[in-house]
């Protein structure tokens, strides 16, 4: 195997190529540039990629360019930045909360904001759809790290509906661009309350950028059913999660990696719909930061 | 700084999302995939990337994907992948004859195939513009690894206009489809002449993702003046390569990585015209695959 990576003229062809040698530009950027192109140097010459398998994974990336949001949770990137997080809290002594996870390419901004103090209401339905099937149902609270009250919190929910599809996304075009989203507006206790209908799980589309991977890894590309949130709240960090349905087939096996201990209630099914109830417990803002949503760019209506 | 990527539960992460632990799929792209990943994840956790610039990366990307032809030769890997296939033909005993260089990202399949056996006609003219100013004409003969005649092979020549344009990729739309790209077809003899106009060099186009992603490098995006060849012929490796010439202000600071030593001649202006004598010697091919090009998404016309 060759070894030209190590080369006085490859490390010279690095440093050239992320502007090491440069003034002007971003340290930061050039430092990460010069990193990432030598791991991928290494990789080239490790398995020794040929220039036709290169040029087919640019195109093949060139092709996937519309799923990208797909393939990063699908590889566990996604996951990993959400593991890279966790990590740095615990060394910060940041541990405890409802879990982060993965949010997923298919929030759209702009979702109603409605009502939900449920000193003033006692419900919110989040569809749009009379026609769909099982209805569930899901309520609990939000209290911060000592189960003190969260005042004031929005929480935004954005699901699929009983057939795998999100408004806005949806292939076959017969749902409402806000159906199953909404932001719901909490009152003085934390205390929340929705209604909805039983989202489905679903698979990558089909013959897609997202499949084609999946399949050449020997994997499927199948989520279990969820729902997403963002909770946000004066004084609190913005949290992003989702929960996973503990009884469904891929609660364990979800291709995005979404899936952890800690989000995965069991719907009660006894009375004709699913009854959830879920706590969500956030932690306190240390800084500014902590109140934004992550500079992720996003589809709006 | 934390240690994550060596955790049991990041090294499983990686076997289940590169499908390493599934049955089915394709064992090498899984294997690199693997790597690929894990290279990832240690740059992120390396300079504890967050989670807002992983997007924006991501966001750059998705962005850029209309320049991956440029930005790919522009970060120096399509130099590298030149460099790793001279270390194993190096390895192999094959080494000698005219250097590769970088294909780049603006051959158009379908140019004229032209007479230029020189028993039967003076000289080849590749260009449809009139109004073009300086003469450019190139001469010489290829051979092979003896400098034994090569018979029969096809010369494809293309390169810039005298404003840094290549036709089909003209933004001002002034070129005929195959001004300065044609497929000569050489003689007995190997010799060969053309006459063109002068190229000029260029730089990638301002404000586009190559262009950005240099200035936040710190870098110029220029490349030197340059003619490209694919030299084909029956029994001889198929040679990728281009000539840049010895005189251009940007000859030793190719944007690209271009340019090489053995690939600079110094065009001789005494005469008004820009004359350049420049012989190609070819390896014999070892293998069918010698013989054929890189698979590569190309244009056609």
């Amino acid at each position: 195997m060759t070894d030209i990576v190590n080369s006085k003229q490859v490390q010279d062809l690095l440093d050239t190529a992320a502007g090491i040698n440069q003034s002007g530009g971003n340290p930061r950027v050039k430092s990460i540039m010069r990193d990432l192109l030598e791991g991928l140097m290494t990789t080239i010459e490790k398995h020794d990629i040929s220039e036709d398998e290169f040029w087919v994974a640019l195109k093949f990336l060139q092709d996937g360019v519309g799923e990208f949001g797909l393939i990063a949770p699908g590889v566990g990137i996604e996951h990993f930045l959400d593991l890279h997080m966790d990590a740095k809290d615990a060394e910060a002594g940041l541990e405890g909360g409802t879990p982060r996870t993965i949010e997923g390419p298919l929030y759209v901004a702009g979702a109603p904001l409605i009502e939900g103090d449920l000193s003033k209401t006692n419900d919110v339905n989040l569809t749009d759809d009379p026609d769909d099937t099982e209805t569930m149902v899901m309520s609990g609270r939000i209290t911060g790290p000592d189960g003190e009250q969260v005042k004031d919190a929005i929480m935004h929910v954005w699901h699929a509906n009983s057939k795998g599809f999100y408004s806005h996304f949806d292939p076959t075009g017969t749902q409402s661009p806000f159906n199953n989203r909404r932001r719901i507006k909490l009152g003085e206790d934390g205390r929340y309350s929705f209604h909805s209908k039983m989202p489905c799980g679903y698979a990558v589309p089909p013959g897609g950028s997202a499949d084609q991977l999946m399949k050449v890894l020997g994997r499927h590309g199948n989520r279990p059913a969820h729902v997403h949130f963002f909770i946000e709240a004066p004084g609190y960090r913005t949290l992003t999660t989702q929960i996973n349905f503990g009884d469904d087939p891929h609660a364990h096996d979800d291709f995005a990696f979404g899936t952890r201990e800690g989000l995965l209630p069991v719907p009660d099914r006894s009375s004709g719909s699913s009854e959830i109830h879920f706590d969500f417990k956030l932690q306190r803002a240390k800084s500014d930061g902590d109140q934004s949503f992550s500079k992720r760019a996003r589809a709006s209506a």
